[in-house]
C-alpha cells in the first residue's frame, strides 16, 4: 500500500476533479506483477494502467490500490468490471469511494467472488486526495483562507500601500499553495483595489503552464481591463455576495480545493458563515500602528467567544539579502474556549 | 574561558547591578589551581573568590576572567591590587569594562609587570552581561518590550476583555522572562484598567523570593489599592510620560534591563523615540475581527516606513490539553526598507 500510495503522488499530474491513485498489482508470491497509477482526467484509472500493463499475468494477482475500485463508467469503464474480467482474486484498497456516482466497488467485486479488504492506511490515503475527500463528503469544496499581516494585524498602511508586507520567500510560498489549489476567490472589492492578476508564477515571476481557475464574487460590475479578466487564467463571475452559494457554485464546476485571497470582509463573511476550513497566516516581523486590519469585524464582543485556530504547522521563511523573515502558521477553525 | 564563562553564569545568582563573572586560576602547567565567581552585589569578585581559594598558590599563577579586572574600591577592594599582591604572573580576560568607575585594570596590571591578554571570547562574555554591557556602554537600561497579540493585532476583544489572549505555556514564559530583568515598566493607564499585580511567578503561580522592581510612569495620580502597590515587591512612581526621562530615572536608581509590558500608546511613545531594543511578541492563534490594538498609532502613512524588525528566534509554546499553540518571536528593531 505505501508502495501504491507513492504511486499515487507520482509528482507531475495536473490536479483535475479526479482523485489521484496509485495500484500495484502482486503475484501470490507477493512479487510484484504491474504497477499503475492515474494520470488526471481522461487517462485510464489507476487499476486500467496497471492491468493493462500486466496483460495475463494478472490472473490470480492481489490488487493493492489506494481508492476502492469505481464501479461506474464515465469517461472510463468501471474498474469492478476490468478486475474482475482480469481474473484478480483479492482486492486490498485504502479509501472507500464516497463518490456517489462511483460508489459500489467493492459490493460489485464481492459479488463476483473475489476477496475485498478495505481500510488499510486510509488516513494516509485521504491525506493524498485531502481536498477531494472533503469535497465529495461536504458536497463543496475545501477552503483554504490566506492572509499576510504585520505583527499588529494590518494588511496595509494608512494610504493603502501594501507592497509588501510579505516576503519574497513568503511570496514565493504562497505561489506554491495556489498551485495546489483549483480555484483562487478574490471579492469585487479587491480586484477594484488591488487589481491581482491571480495566476500561479514560478521563481523566475513567469506564469505556470496550468492555472487555477480564478474567480471573482460579489454583485459590483467590473471594468473589463481589470488584469485578472486577462487570458493568462480562466476567470468566472460568481454573482452572489452568499459565500454558501459561491462555493455551491464552484462545486458544481467540479472545484474541489478554493484558495481564499480576499480582502477583510470576504474572509469575515467566509469565517462567520462556517465556511473556512484552514487558514493560512504569513507573519512579516513590521509594525505599521495603523492602516487596513488584515481581518475584518467578525461580530465577536468579548474574549470568550474569539475564533480559535488550531495551530498544525509552523514554517520560519528565512529572509535572505535583508529580507524579513516570514512566519507561516497553517491552522484549522476549531470552536473550544481558551 | 569556556570553564570561566560557565562559572559566571553559575545558576541562582541574583541579578543586581554588577555583571556576572567567572574566573579560573591556572597552574604554569596549566592545571586549575583555583575557580571563582561573583554572587551578587556585596560579595566577593570571582578574582577574589578564586585568589582566596588559591591561597599561596596563586604566586606565579595565570588569570583567566570573563571580565576585566576592576581598578576601583566600591564595597570590594580592586581587584587589580588583589592579583598584584598574589603574585599572579598573566592575566587573560574577554570583556574589557567599560564601567566608567572601574575602567583601567589592564593598565594598572601592566604597569605592575603582569602579562595582559584581552577579548578572547569577548562576543560570549559580552552575551553574559548583555544588558549590563548595553546600559554601561549606552547610559539607559536595555528595553523589552512583550506584547501579545492576536493573529488579527487586538490584544483585546471589543468589550476591553483580555484574558487570555495568550496560553498557559506563553504566561509562563513571559515571567521566564520578566525574571531576567530587573525592572517591569507600565503606563498609569495600564494601572487603571488592567490592575497587574506585576510579579514574577513559578509554575504553581506563588511569586518567587527575588522580585524586579516594578516602575508606573506617567503624570496621573493612582489610587493606592491598586495591585502594583502591594508589598510583593517595590514600586516607584516615575512622574514622566517622557520615555527618556524615565530610563534616565531608571538608569540612575542602578536599573540596566527594563521590561516594557505598557499598553498600545507607552509602546508606541518608546518606539517612536527609537528606545526598544527588542521586541518579544506572543502571537496567539486567535482571531477577533475588533478591539483593542497590540500597537497604538506609530505615526507612519505609508508602507515604506514601516517599521521592520529583525528576528533573532522563532519557539512555538506548544499548547496542551487543548490550549492554544502559541508563536513567540524574538526581534530587533532596524531601520531599513523591504
Amino acid at each position: 500500500m505505501r508502495r501504491a500510495l507513492a504511486l499515487a503522488t507520482t509528482p507531475g499530474v495536473p490536479l483535475g476533479p479526479n482523485p489521484r491513485v496509485g495500484c500495484v498489482l502482486l503475484a501470490p508470491d507477493g512479487t510484484t506483477i504491474a504497477e499503475g497509477f492515474h494520470r488526471g482526467a481522461g487517462t485510464p484509472h489507476a487499476e486500467a494502467a496497471a492491468l493493462a500493463e500486466a496483460g495475463e499475468a494478472a490472473r490470480g494477482a492481489t490488487a493493492v490500490v489506494t481508492l476502492e475500485p469505481c464501479n461506474h463508467t464515465g469517461r472510463t469503464g468501471p474498474c469492478s468490471e476490468a478486475l474482475i474480467a482480469a481474473g484478480v482474486v483479492r482486492v486490498v484498497f485504502a479509501q472507500p469511494d464516497a463518490n456517489p456516482v462511483a460508489v459500489g466497488g467493492a459490493g460489485r467485486l464481492r459479488e463476483a467472488g473475489i476477496e475485498v479488504v478495505g481500510g488499510e492506511m486510509i488516513e494516509e490515503a485521504q491525506a493524498v486526495n485531502r481536498a477531494w475527500t472533503f469535497a465529495i463528503a461536504r458536497r463543496r469544496p475545501f477552503v483554504t483562507w490566506k492572509f499576510a499581516t504585520t505583527l499588529d494585524g494590518r494588511s496595509a498602511a494608512a494610504d493603502g500601500t501594501s507592497r509588501w508586507v510579505s516576503s519574497r520567500a513568503a511570496r514565493l510560498d504562497t505561489h506554491r499553495l495556489r498551485a495546489l489549489c483549483d480555484t483562487m476567490l478574490v471579492g469585487t472589492s479587491t480586484v477594484e483595489v488591488d487589481d491581482p492578476e491571480l495566476t500561479v508564477r514560478d521563481e523566475l515571476d513567469e506564469p505556470v503552464a496550468i492555472q487555477p481557475l480564478r474567480a471573482v464574487m460579489g454583485l459590483r460590475d467590473l471594468p473589463a481591463d481589470r488584469r485578472i479578466f486577462n487570458d493568462r487564467a480562466e476567470t468566472v463571475r460568481l454573482r452572489t455576495r452568499d459565500p454558501e452559494q459561491a462555493l455551491a457554485d464552484l462545486f458544481a464546476r467540479d472545484r474541489q480545493h478554493v484558495f481564499l485571497e480576499g480582502g477583510p470582509t470576504l474572509a469575515a463573511a467566509f469565517l462567520a458563515a462556517g465556511l473556512v476550513d484552514e487558514v493560512v497566516t504569513y507573519v512579516a516581523p513590521m509594525l505599521l500602528g495603523a492602516g487596513r486590519t488584515a481581518v475584518g469585524d467578525l461580530g465577536i464582543g468579548t474574549i470568550a467567544d474569539a475564533l480559535h485556530l488550531h495551530v498544525s504547522d509552523v514554517t520560519v521563511l528565512q529572509g535572505h539579502d535583508g529580507e524579513d523573515t516570514n512566519v507561516r502558521l497553517t491552522m484549522r477553525p476549531h470552536l473550544r474556549r481558551n
